[in-house]
């Protein structure tokens, strides 16, 4: 398939690497910010722009990958003129009708993007939705080139899958951060030391569902030890008042 | 060595297993719950007794892994004519003074030990105290021996690291169980569809420190999504609370 990016994130990159390499043609990468645009370019080996009405119109799908609060005034952009063609985004939260076109679609590949690390496509699970079941059919195309996993969904069902996603990533890496801040402050563990046990966490949730193999003192509800724990945290209101609300989440769920 | 199992929980079993393969010898085992005790016994190939008058006198080290609620009557027993031996705790949050004795210690393996899962006790880090120099040095040996992280702590860092323990693993692991719970609730995507992006999330800490590879919309602090999400709470006070908290640290770290 030819493909245009518009956009030029962490998500874009990523994604305008995977389709590459799965055969597809990348057309042309759009940015407002000339420097992104060129470097995401370069590394496809494609022509960019950032004149979103200079922008080829050959693409047969056009991926706009922007933040949130600017994809709909993007997307209105992208289609002006363009009315043929399917245009898809990419974010999780963001309904199906952001895009004001009739062939218009979802592709949502659930990971955590950096720039400072590559990820294996193949492995990500992809959501694809579209207001027409040929696009639809073209999204699934596209998808199982990359991944090995392409599921439809819905606008609605999607936003919770997003909202559980930000659980178990941006939540969690949360505690790993406020996990590291703690021995730093105190003793000067190097935060690797954790590294096993945050494994083995892991390691468990690949068989087991979470909440029946919680472990540590909000599970067994021993009072001595979280009112000792939330005493260490006195200094730090937020750290504190995590402490006690997770510890009586914990708690509660197992009830 | 030759060593005294009191306490025949999830710690105990897996210890136990762990110094019997290592080439110590396990005398007895000791439990008040005759089931539990006979069950390690057994795996150990040793005897047991519910009585803690009763246990072997001969053993060089007594380890006591029993719930923190009951380790200082339990310890304050098992001393009594047994003065000259070496008494060792293995509980995170306890002081080394837990212990009624002149020759006391801790040997806390900072690991989340479940029934249902075997660990490999070689990667689990062990964190030593001791009153004496020799039974320091005794320690550290036992540990060395069963483990490649072996590292001395006072009971005050040993508390912090017990807390931080709490946040990158019971914490996260109830993350994990919050994400489920929204999927079951919501389009029944089964939690294993979120593995990829746990173990991403995962393998980025291993390289990185966690605060700067945050991602999601706190970190962006996306109001729109964060809103939204809040929004798709609303039913549940606790998890619409918890979400609010961690979005709002996540943001106010990065400050």
């Amino acid at each position: 398939m030819k493909i245009a990016l518009i956009g030029a994130g962490n998500l874009a990159t990523n994604l305008g690497k995977a389709v590459k390499k799965a055969g597809h043609e990348v057309l042309e990468v759009f940015s407002r910010t000339e420097e992104s645009a060129s470097t995401l370019a370069s590394t496809l080996g494609c022509p960019f722009t950032t004149d979103l009405q200079m922008l080829t119109s050959d693409a047969d799908i056009y991926i706009i990958s922007v933040k949130d609060s600017v994809l709909e005034p993007v997307a209105m952009d992208a289609v002006k003129g363009r009315e043929g063609k399917l245009f898809v985004h990419t974010a999780g939260s963001m309904p199906l009708t952001s895009i004001p076109n009739e062939r218009r679609g979802v592709f949502y590949p659930m990971q955590t993007f950096s720039k400072q690390k590559e990820v294996d496509f193949s492995i990500i699970p992809c959501f694809v939705e579209a207001a027409m079941e040929e696009d639809r059919d073209l999204l699934v195309q596209l998808g199982k080139s990359i991944s090995n996993t392409v599921c439809e969904l819905s606008t609605d069902d999607r936003k919770y899958l997003h909202l559980s996603a930000v659980f178990c990533c941006n939540f969690v890496n949360h505690c790993y951060a406020l996990s590291e801040k703690i021995l730093k402050e105190h003793g000067g563990v190097p935060f690797d030391v954790m590294l096993p046990l945050v494994e083995e966490t892991f390691n468990k949730v690949k068989t087991h569902s979470p909440r029946t193999v919680q472990t540590g003192p909000a599970v067994r509800w021993d009072e001595n030890v979280i009112r000792k724990q939330e005493a260490l945290l006195a200094k730090d209101e937020t750290m504190q008042a995590i402490y006690k609300l997770l510890s009586k989440s914990i708690h509660d769920d197992q009830l």
